[in-house]
């Protein structure tokens, strides 16, 4: 018997995790490469960082997930390298893997638009770290701004900025404006939670500018009535510990005094997505996207699948799609069934299209904005809707009942249940961000 | 109108909350000083090592539980000093609290016995950092045991030396044997995670030593037919990255091999404990306890009390109560009691009397010992108490339904929803255990 077709898959995002599932059935040996132990569900990874969620109720364990399948193994590790004529990816721990066939799903990072000093000042929200970090920093802030005493000092550390006005920032800042006027309610004698101001900025001259422009209306009015702010049409020119410069349109800047600021914004290609570009010298458009073949191959490489946040793929109409778990997931699906085909001894398949369901954001209790097979929605709705799609594709029947609960609590209750400042104990933290803004204080003074 | 009573409690552990709780009605101002800003239920934080449980699940903000308490505020901050005269506490951070009535519940830490530089090696299992750090340890054994390819190595990756024989330590080691024997199965392709060995070491003759006898054997049948090896009567003596060495009684030292400790043995009081008992001059007794009166205030400071794993406090044979949830929980309702009727001017209040309600530790699924109400259960039947009681002691009632419906889980499926390995990409901390494990080895051959 010959040696089975050897399948590499690099990511276990919802590309990669998709891929593999759809080979489980194949006569072929399949090798899932992620550098984490778990699927991560990132569009609920801001409930995280709110503290609606805890990380482990997000995370699948690729090994579990996959634990089942007879033909694939798991392997921790980061793809650093490849040699496309040898058939080789290089691992960061200096091993190599073998593939017959390559599916590159290693997604997307942030990007600060070179501006990568702002990382510090403004967190992004991409890893389960992050999200632990962002809320450590939001929930530190209420607590920082009950023992200031000074009032404008104290009015920083109730001030949130949120840079980028997509799904992402819009879903936090929704998120925010629940934890200031329903969650924190009472929980305070020297501050008013509801007091606090969380501001949205973007360069564009709407929120959600994927999504039509009516449901980006209805989004900023949903935010507006939980307190949100929204600047739009703003170029953030710098970020530091005490806020944010924005530069409008006319050319005029805007500082916003804040001691909290999250990246929502720029994305970026994975490293090795870089990497790949340069050893194959495929041709990248916009932020680095590799573009590929009507059937997800790289150009020159029918062996070589690129699929999910890392591929340059339009519609029929020319537009590309956007960077979502859905589009990730089709292509999963669909590079698994052309490899089945090959494999079969059919080379011939039809060219990947992608079967737009929609688009949604939730922005609170009741409240969202959806496009759904075509139809436009908002509030109630819009927010049911959103509940049952993103339930329905959590990968573990546990994480989605878990989930359920967690929700069900905070609709009944606001309560969320996963408020903790971890990594350090929460009083050290406020002695160190109070000194680290005297610092800057006393900087600015000299 | 005077200015109310004030009483400050320090620690929001199962004491200090206990006390904040019983004086919601009473005619008193409270303090909360807690360094972290939720409540944690220590008992459980095994279940976050060993990936059962996330941390928010055990864990309860504060401010949340004792918003709804008008007389009550909450004060994120860490207690470094006392001034008994002036009746004022120093925080970290500089500022100071005035109180009329103290409540001291700042609990226990971990000990090495004057090593503490095994706990690089052997980290400790507190706070949910320790938890999550462990749950990272214990899951990258399993993920470098599977990478490595030489088997004696590969057998250090997969023994876990448990430092300690009381109930962390014995119901950490039956999770680590269901993990192996169950979770685990079929999830790798090059180890066997049931060949994994798992060693309780204790300085005792038996498990569990504050138990009764039959029990402390129940316990060890039970753990052994999960494949833990239980090592009595053994002194650790040295901990490092290949394992540990401990003495046994007639003076003999055996080595163990392995690259995954875990200290679940000594104890100290808290560092505010100590720097009460110098600033008083009270005796202290064993591991630096505050012997206190018998309605827990200090000797010669009848505004300040000790609660919990702080106090030295005896029950009418003698015999000192044990630094369990239950005692200071106990020992708050009563604090917060005396302080009420020493408000309304009754100064005469009958000692603290510790209501024995049991012992409890589990094992695995369906297998626990039990001490309730003077019985001795074991098995399945303990078990269920086990489940009934620590479901009805947290906190929060969310808390309860998201643990319940992860036991379910668990139950049904042996799978443990929170197996995320944290802190870094899991990748890279194979890289660096390995080469770390390198360093070591080529130290000792050089």
């Amino acid at each position: 018997m010959p040696d089975k077709h050897r399948v590499v898959i690099l990511g276990g995002g919802f590309g990669g995790l998709n891929a593999a599932q759809a080979l489980n059935q194949a006569p072929v040996d399949v090798t899932v490469v992620d550098r984490r132990n778990f699927h991560l569900f990132q569009p609920l990874l801001y409930q995280v960082a709110t503290g609606a969620l805890s990380p482990g109720e997000i995370a699948a364990p690729i090994r579990g997930v996959l634990g089942g399948q007879k033909n694939t193994r798991v392997l921790l590790g980061e793809a650093v390298d490849i040699d496309p004529k040898a058939r080789q990816v290089q691992l960061k721990d200096g091993t190599s893997v073998s593939y017959d066939s390559l599916i590159v799903a290693t997604g997307s990072q942030s990007s600060y638009f070179g501006h990568d000093e702002w990382s510090e000042w403004a967190p992004p929200l991409k890893s389960v770290e992050d999200a632990t970090m962002v809320r450590h920093r939001i929930l530190l802030a209420f607590e920082t701004a009950e023992r200031v005493p000074d009032p404008a000092e104290r009015a920083k550390w109730l001030t949130f900025v949120i840079v980028g006005g997509g799904p992402t920032g819009v879903e936090l800042a929704g998120a925010l404006g629940e934890i200031a006027h329903h969650t924190l309610l009472h929980e305070f004698r020297s501050i008013r939670p509801e007091d606090a101001k969380i501001i949205v900025v973007d360069g564009s001259e709407r929120l959600l500018s994927t999504y039509p422009a009516d449901l980006s209306q209805k989004a900023e009015r949903q935010l507006a009535s939980l307190g949100v702010t929204t600047y739009l049409g703003r170029m953030v020119t710098c970020v530091d510990a005490n806020g944010i410069s924005a530069k409008t349109k006319t050319g005029e800047v805007e500082h916003i005094q804040a001691h909290t600021v999250i990246w929502a914004a720029g994305v970026a290609i994975s490293e090795f997505g870089r990497q790949l570009a340069k050893r194959t010298g495929v041709e990248t458009v916009r932020h680095g996207l590799l573009k590929v073949n009507p059937n997800l191959t790289l150009p020159g490489y029918p062996d070589i699948f690129v699929i999910g946040d890392l591929a340059y793929v339009t519609d029929d109409k020319g537009k590309p799609l956007p960077g979502v778990a859905q589009v990730a997931m089709q292509g999963g699906s669909y590079v698994a069934r052309v490899i089945e085909k090959r494999v079969e001894g059919t080379s011939d398949f039809k060219p990947f299209r992608y079967f737009d369901k929609g688009e949604l954001a939730v922005i609170g209790r009741g409240a969202a904005v959806a496009k759904v097979f075509g139809a436009h929605l908002s509030g109630f709705i819009a927010w049911l809707v959103w509940l049952f799609i993103h339930l329905l594709y959590i990968v573990e029947f546990q994480s989605r009942v878990l989930v359920a609960v967690e929700w069900g609590f905070l609709y009944l209750t606001w309560n969320r249940g996963a408020r903790l400042i971890t990594g350090q104990a929460a009083s050290d933290s406020i002695a160190a961000t109070t000194e680290a803004a005297d610092k800057v204080r006393a900087a600015m003074r000299s």
